[in-house]
């Protein structure tokens, strides 16, 4: 086990009608707030008004950034970067799912950067103050609202790009699995796959003596696995939601890699799908995540791969390693394309084949769980295409 | 799952030569220190120069409290608030297993507070301001090092009773997993005992939506299983004794019990035995736990534990769900008495059979797991002696 600090620091109501504990959260920084959401289904659902209700009640003011988008871009993060210093803005509440909590992430060091955000996302400047940003998380997946990292994208370059500061990770998070009953199919589907990819980036690395935070992969594999078919037919199922809802903040808010060091190597290979189509970025995961197994299945790495098949779906050691390894690859495949109806192939979400070895020359995953070149890359989206 | 909210701000540095992080930590809230410690084995170990030098180097003075006993005494609490006061300590710096750090706790209260700090402890009056205190663990067993409880005991009217406060929470923790090498066999095997009570407590609740917590203790549960007998035979073992620290802090620093709602009921009942015998509070928990088990298996409680002997045994089920519960209680019996080589009866460490009935008539636990009466742990005690 390697070295780490743990410092997970986020204050979480979770449960039906923690919204009410908003307002205390929000006096603890100031009272002006950015409310930061996305398309507007919140104004649907009526979060919007509650929101709003309370914070009139408790004399907090407030400006809003809206329209979000689902892989949010760098010109939205300016813009609220620009709301917030002309309204001397104290604490940003995001309201939605990852893409809302990313984008507010990266407005809260913006705002003290004079040119475009952009350049602290790509390593160019570097933060010098965050403003505090507490989440209300309507959708179970990224995980943002417990964690340090955001993903902003760039449109004119094709670029989509990850950062990760101590001082990203909200300071509250209010966690009520009742505002997750009005997520459509695909998206609980794609939620849960971007989970439980988290979860799987993390568990297949060289380190192996990790056995507690094996466990607790292993665990939060098996909630996903059971819940997100739940949720599917039972949309207002609250033990499916809210279980789904704290698999995914404990997915990715370090606890499980603490002790481990490993680049990711699915994520960084989505991220490409997504930021030359925009497609949904739990989906993409999906759809590369088996094909990537496949491909990094060897004699070094089947103990690991037959490990998983059985603590995780229960398969019966079948003595030889290489073949358990390889039903854990299956039932994987099964429970994304059949179980949760996700589409199985790259063609299917709009990914043009001329693409894929641009994308794949972008990208070079030396130091990962198997390390991989781009030709190896291109391999793998041809897999899947 | 009830609503919580999940707030653990220890900030935990773990791993080899982690001490180094000390100083620093201690200069977040001041220069002078109340250096708290057991019966003087950091001083045999080296733990205790490497302490005062980083001390002494980085300008910070300390006083000591030295002595605290394996079940600290409330005379002990109030010496080391007086010291607390008349030296105008900043933070407590307590160096050992839990008895050192609870200890260090009731300082952290009692230090403000004129009378006798076991008013606060039995709920006669309420604690108005607590010191900051830094835990350097050196055995893996109470979890005290992350959590908000302590446990003291009063020898004068034969009472061991435990508080818990949100304050109470260590703001830091030095976690390095050599320290414990030193660590006995008896006391490695109490320790992982008492890691596998706090679990079990929480496993064994009414509460059944708890699916993700279940699953996380079940994870706890196999790491005790798995290395505390690798650190019998090799005590010196890092992947052993690092998982065992880990898995320590984790199974009570709230986490796995988030979402659920139940008092415990084998603690309490060994805690007469600690508060009567003064005997190791682990060596108690493991001899009560199986006879416990025995006695609240019934129609309703089977399907549980069942579920015990397969996802943490791995015992095949038997068909007959009872049969199957029942298999898992003798695992649980083979591993502490066979495995561990913990003493399995209450006469084997100094009980007397004439205390039992006093000790039971003392204790009443109407809203555990199972229910008892003193009628019941009677019963249970005598099980076990």
């Amino acid at each position: 086990m390697v070295n780490f600090t743990y410092d997970i620091g986020t204050k979480v109501y979770f449960g039906k009608g923690q919204i009410s504990a908003l307002p205390a959260s929000v006096k603890a920084y100031g009272s002006k707030v950015l409310l930061a959401y996305g398309g507007g289904s919140i104004k649907k659902n009526g979060i919007y008004d509650t929101i709003t209700r309370l914070f009139r009640d408790n004399g907090i003011s407030w400006t809003e950034l809206s329209g979000i988008e689902p892989n949010p871009r760098h010109t939205t993060v300016n813009r609220g970067a620009e709301i917030c210093r002309q309204n001397n803005v104290d604490v940003i509440v995001a309201v939605g799912g990852g893409s809302t909590i990313d984008c507010a992430k990266a407005v809260a060091f913006g705002t003290f950067y004079e040119g475009d955000a952009w350049d602290i996302i790509i390593g160019k400047a570097k933060p010098t103050r965050f403003l505090p940003v507490i989440a209300v998380l309507t959708l179970a997946a990224t995980g943002s609202e417990m964690d340090r990292n955001g993903v902003i994208s760039n449109l004119e370059t094709n670029d989509k790009v990850g950062f990760a500061f101590a001082q990203s990770r909200p300071v509250a998070a209010i966690m009520d699995p009742e505002y997750t009953y009005s997520v459509s199919r695909y998206q609980t589907a794609a939620g849960s796959a971007d989970i439980m990819s988290h979860v799987l980036e993390t568990y297949f690395t060289p380190i192996i003596d990790g056995y507690l935070q094996d466990r607790f992969c292993e665990s939060l594999l098996k909630t996903v696995i059971h819940y997100a078919p739940i949720a599917l037919k039972q949309p207002d199922n609250y033990e499916a939601r809210a279980n789904l809802m704290w698999a995914s903040s404990w997915a990715i808010n370090d606890m499980i890699g603490y002790g481990k060091r490993c680049p990711w190597t699915v994520h960084p290979m989505e991220h490409e799908l997504s930021a030359f189509f925009d497609i949904t970025h739990g989906i993409g995961l999906a759809i590369l995540t088996p094909a990537w197994m496949d491909y990094v299945l060897n004699e070094k790495t089947a103990n690991k791969f037959a490990q998983y098949a059985v603590n995780v779906f229960g398969i019966q050691p079948q003595g030889d390693e290489m073949k358990t390894a390889r039903a854990g690859i299956e039932e994987t495949r099964r429970f994304f394309f059949q179980t949760l109806e996700i589409p199985s192939r790259l063609r299917d979400v709009g990914i043009s084949e001329a693409s894929l070895s641009i994308m794949a020359n972008k990208l070079n995953l030396p130091s990962g769980y198997v390390p991989l070149d781009s030709a190896d890359i291109l391999k793998i989206y041809q897999a899947c295409y």
